[in-house]
């Protein structure tokens, strides 16, 4: 009754933003994102009967209690599909730098899912164990998946044709993600506040919702071609698209601080320069920067060298979901 | 056949922004401003029968064709709606911060507008001016009028209908209009240009349009009931749309710089703090940041102290059109 499994986290190029159904996590458009080969969480789960609650440790120290809640909210999930009625100790280790902005819960989601199913022995296919995941949050059912991933937003009231799919495998294109990591502040708003506010009271999000389709067929079309400039072109323009969505909300809002417009306009540079670098910022202030390969170095150096960066990390499409030999370090009884 | 006309330039606070006719200067949505007291033109115009051509003089230099070009054609409109085929001697004083953004255009063709029409000796009403004014640089027409000026767009093809009001007195309630001046850097897009772009290819133009005219009745109803508070909210939600749009476009552009970031996130600052200071941009990097009166000198304080400022004016609300005993700086024959 006991697994361990790995998942990376992921940058989508194609925004997820608004929900149709904030419980299942059922998203208002397709995304596209590339799986992270440098930053994922490892978890392990044993079910065991001599446990009277769930017990999750969160990098080597027991969670607090809103954080074990949202934890047994996903295993009360599978312990529903699966039959077994045990609790389970989850040990999980975070190799994510949130303070670059990067959401641990989508690799956290992603190797709960996949570690969890298995030790209740649930035998599911991968777009199931896709579903599973986005329950915990939803960017994390891309992460099942390594390389380029879309998720469908799919129709079903119910959610279940809401999952994740492989559109190229990481070894088939090589680009570089730059993580760039501004002097932290306080985030003001949560995603899900801004998402929520700017569903709610946007003007812009009608536009969003408009042309959002049309990005993602050019960010595939783009990845079919390995062409580098349509998806840097495509996938710059929908980040701008999301936050201006932002700033039509009442009241307005705004992710950005000054030192991620340095960034923007460094990118701009770049390229006039000649060389082909693009953006894309989430819900937070920190960007991400997409170069290839053979501009990494001379890219990762002209951002370092801004003030307010305070370090840039690299990483290149990476793998999906992989089970790990069990290495039980917290015991249940 | 001479008169001298002073025109004082005007901010909007609810944004001109888009066209239905380019030729006309028709626009798409009603817009309102702030007359300010301390940046104006002053021009004399004088016909005469012994000019071949006409002469613009602007800051006692002789104009080049271009801009004298732009003269002319207002020139032309008031000769045809005239009768009178003169040439004229066109002589313009700017007090004009252009460096801080603002355009002298709508000083400029407001008091080229009044003079013009003295000199020729047409005798129009206010509300006639500002058509004439309008196709010259279509916030001029709003420069016709002191204190807080709507610019009605009107419904009919041929303009005649498109002029702006007085919605209050100069007198009638004061306010601070701080204009901030940055570094100065080359603005990339042009505000005609802009506009047209997010005209043509912002998916949330629409949305602009939708909601423009609720913030117009909502920053009215502030003036109207001296609400200060309600007038900066509707002011400042209303540019973040208007920029918005342009994030929006295809390629996205931005007026903004970092150090437009550093001022906006500076107001924000000072009302956390419990000063009420709201901020509006036009077309390009400078912010302006409206306070009451009582605030001036601390808010002024605060916005000076960030290092990429450069200056902050300060201005009131000013009067509208006024006419000058003649002053021939520049003779025709």
């Amino acid at each position: 009754m006991e697994a361990t499994a790995k998942a990376h986290t992921n940058i989508a190029l194609i925004k997820y933003w608004g929900k149709r159904d904030e419980e299942l996590f059922l998203p208002m458009n397709n995304s596209l994102s590339i799986t992270l080969d440098q930053f994922y969480t490892i978890t392990s789960v044993q079910f065991c009967e001599c446990l009277t609650a769930d017990k999750f440790y969160l990098n080597e120290t027991l969670a607090t209690d809103d954080e074990t809640k949202k934890i047994s909210e996903l295993l009360d999930l599978i312990r529903k599909l699966s039959g077994v009625k045990m609790f389970a100790v989850v040990d999980s280790l975070n190799k994510v730098p949130t303070a670059a902005g990067f959401a641990s819960s989508a690799s956290g989601f992603a190797a709960l899912a996949a570690a969890a199913t298995k030790a209740i022995g649930m035998d599911i296919d991968e777009q199931t164990l896709s579903t599973i995941a986005r329950r915990g949050s939803g960017s994390a059912c891309r992460s099942i998946y390594g390389g380029y991933v879309e998720w469908q937003k799919g129709e079903l009231l119910d959610g279940t044709d809401s999952y994740a799919e492989q559109v190229l495998h990481e070894k088939e294109w090589d680009l570089t993600i730059l993580s760039v990591l501004l002097e932290p502040k306080e985030k003001k708003i949560l995603s899900r506040e801004g998402m929520r506010r700017s569903v709610e009271t946007s003007p812009f999000y009608q536009g969003w919702l408009e042309t959002v389709d049309e990005d993602l067929e050019v960010a595939k079309q783009a990845i079919n071609e390995r062409n580098f400039e349509m998806l840097g072109e495509v996938l710059e323009r929908n980040a701008m698209k999301m936050h201006a969505t932002t700033l039509g909300a009442n009241p307005p809002f705004m992710y950005w601080q000054s030192a991620t417009f340095d960034v923007m306009e460094k990118v701009q540079e770049l390229r006039e320069s000649g060389f082909r670098a693009y953006f894309t910022i989430d819900a937070g202030p920190n960007v991400k920067v997409l170069c290839q390969p053979k501009d990494e170095e001379y890219v990762r150096g002209a951002l370092m060298a801004l003030t307010p960066v305070q370090d840039v990390y690299t990483c290149h499409p990476g793998p999906g979901i992989s089970y790990l030999p069990h290495t039980k370090r917290k015991t249940c009884c």
